[in-house]
């Protein structure tokens, strides 16, 4: 939880500067949606700075949004406001809410979109959004980005404070854990958390997971990949399968001039393993 | 017809807060041509705010457009500049035009692209642009959203004044409207608007349009669709095809978890038909 | 080279209006990888203005970066600072480079990807990106564009000096010319420099480098075009292979309603021939 200090340093930044508010969906860009959006927020704070993540998130894809935002949120600034939905449950009794962490915002609908925030930032506030002041009416029953969502980041970004926008929660939605397992045998059990535009594929093993396990090898589909490069043009050999430590903090499986993805025949979710080795990798 | 007062306040909104430009057009983001409008606008008026509507309409698809911006343009703030260029006659004799409605600006060739909003918003000033001291010279003869609606729209951002681009017209080129017909038998003829990245069929049916037609069902291919639902999520069975009231105001066919259009076999623009049901849909 | 003069104009526009940074990557946006650039920027500088030139330059395609460069920069205002990041040898040693011109900047990797802005910019000045007093730390391989690109454009848009960022080298990377040769047969030898999403096939043959060839025909895979129009829609015929002047000053391969690029079965890339001509084009 945020002392009462941090609170006002928020408020602090707000005056200071345009605020900015980061957009993560699934609408795509050739529909009117995510400009609807912009619209509304900008009606409400014509000062925000609105900032695009992708709005090409797989349609209704809760644990590939929490990925990107996992990946990206620490490159924003302090007081950054995160508007995020994928949102299957649109109209239903799914709750919204808005989350603090120490030093930025999350806006969303509670259905695990934000889990993997909760783990990297177990001191959160969440609130239940539930007082409609906030929001755009008549409240429609499908673009919840629009009335509700987007509404309420716009008012975090005039400095409305959290409180105002309903109770404190603390059971929310969390889809499972997205670091590896360590068996007994000490390998890991990992899994591939993002498949990106080149075909790399990241996996959601970190140096800490790794411990000190100094020689391994990945194991994906009965490939064993033991070459650890430095970076990605420094593998010379087209067609060999090679780890990096990647932008993100994970280990990625890459091949040069090539989708590892194809190669392997790898999907988003699959499982992995870290192996002991006989030489480091 | 806007009146002295409206105009007053405009200006001050301008001087107020950074002036909001949107841009929709079917040019695609791969090339360079969303860019060069940007920078001329921004040459003109670096504090213009510029939005993104959507730059994937489909090539020269001038009924896309004007759903599109029929869609968004109610979100935005008072005294917003609409920028849109959808425009198969460039370099030809048709017009470049600007529309100023209630409390926003439109500016684009004049094609039919602001048909839809001529219709929703009858007290509009049309002027066709002709003051080339606004344009950026020399003129192309292929990209007048770089060197003639642009620099037009960076001008309107800056508080030039409608009448300084040109002469009022009131015979802009209309596309027909998009209304539902009602037939002597009580039924509405209507057709389908605009097909979403979901494959979500939104229909031109608007609850005015049914007047007191009550209990209904929409027939689409021989397909008849007579269950409405409160939300996509409401209907739990797959491939039962399902009404919503969208979010733009219009009837729109959905199925669960996969595209109605692909189901209907549906194409953008083709007739529907709205006729009494037994029961309430 | 730019004088003392030229500067201080530099810091005072700065001071005046929102410095804009433009960016141009082959990310795509489904990632993470655009928002985690902008996110460093902003962090840095909270008041640069953002504008994506395209982040869909094929993968690794340093030619079509330099072309986009080319046709797009002169569209933007004094001051603005260029981020280009194509860079299959992010992590090796290729150098990190920023480029001052007459009145714009320029940062990415030393790759040939500012190769045109040398041609028609002969008066610049070019700097080795040494000092790491300005990277993100710690900076990784493999993500160079988040690192050490997007943290330098921020900080030239709060003013600080070229020379800061370290020395001048005057051997940077370049592509062959984008000119066109002349033939000792008067006939131009040239090249697409570019395909656009219409199927246009933009070559590299300027006026300038017409000359006083004034009848001529462009060759293109043995087809040989001989109209020239002066505007898309001005060619009726459907199939029928013309040339226009395109925006960014090229001479223009096209067809109405349909692909040139398709037609003709051409390559970004591939050679033509402007020759000689009985009838004017």
């Amino acid at each position: 939880m945020s002392s009462g200090k941090e609170e006002s340093d928020f408020s602090q930044l707000a005056a200071d500067s345009l605020p900015i508010i980061t957009l993560l969906t699934d609408f795509g860009v050739t529909d009117h949606f995510v400009a609807s959006v912009k619209g509304v927020i900008l009606s409400t704070n014509p000062r925000s700075h609105l900032v695009d993540i992708t709005h090409d998130i797989p349609s209704q894809d809760i644990e590939a949004a929490a990925f990107t935002l996992l990946a990206v949120y620490k490159s924003f600034p302090t007081g950054t406001i995160h508007l995020a939905v994928v949102d299957p449950g649109v109209g239903s009794s799914r709750r919204a809410i808005a989350v603090r962490t120490r030093d930025q915002y999350f806006v969303g609908p509670d259905n695990g979109i934000f889990s993997y925030i909760y783990e990297t930032e177990p001191a959160h506030t969440t609130v239940h959004v539930t007082n409609e002041t906030f929001f755009n009416h008549p409240v429609s029953t499908t673009f919840h980005g629009r009335d509700i969502f987007g509404p309420v980041a716009a008012a975090l970004s005039k400095g409305v404070s959290l409180d105002s926008f309903g109770p404190v929660v603390t059971d929310e939605m969390r889809l499972s854990s997205f670091q590896p397992q360590r068996r007994t045998t000490g390998a890991l059990e990992g899994r591939i958390l993002h498949i990106d535009r080149f075909g790399n594929c990241i996996t959601n093993v970190t140096r800490e997971a790794l411990g000190n396990l100094s020689r391994y090898a990945v194991v994906i589909n009965e490939t064993r990949i033991t070459s650890l490069r430095a970076f990605y043009s420094d593998e010379l050999v087209n067609g060999k399968l090679f780890a990096v430590w990647g932008s993100a903090g994970f280990l990625e499986i890459c091949v040069r001039n090539a989708s590892a993805a194809e190669l392997l025949n790898a999907k988003c979710g699959q499982a992995i393993t870290i192996e002991e080795n006989d030489v480091h990798l």
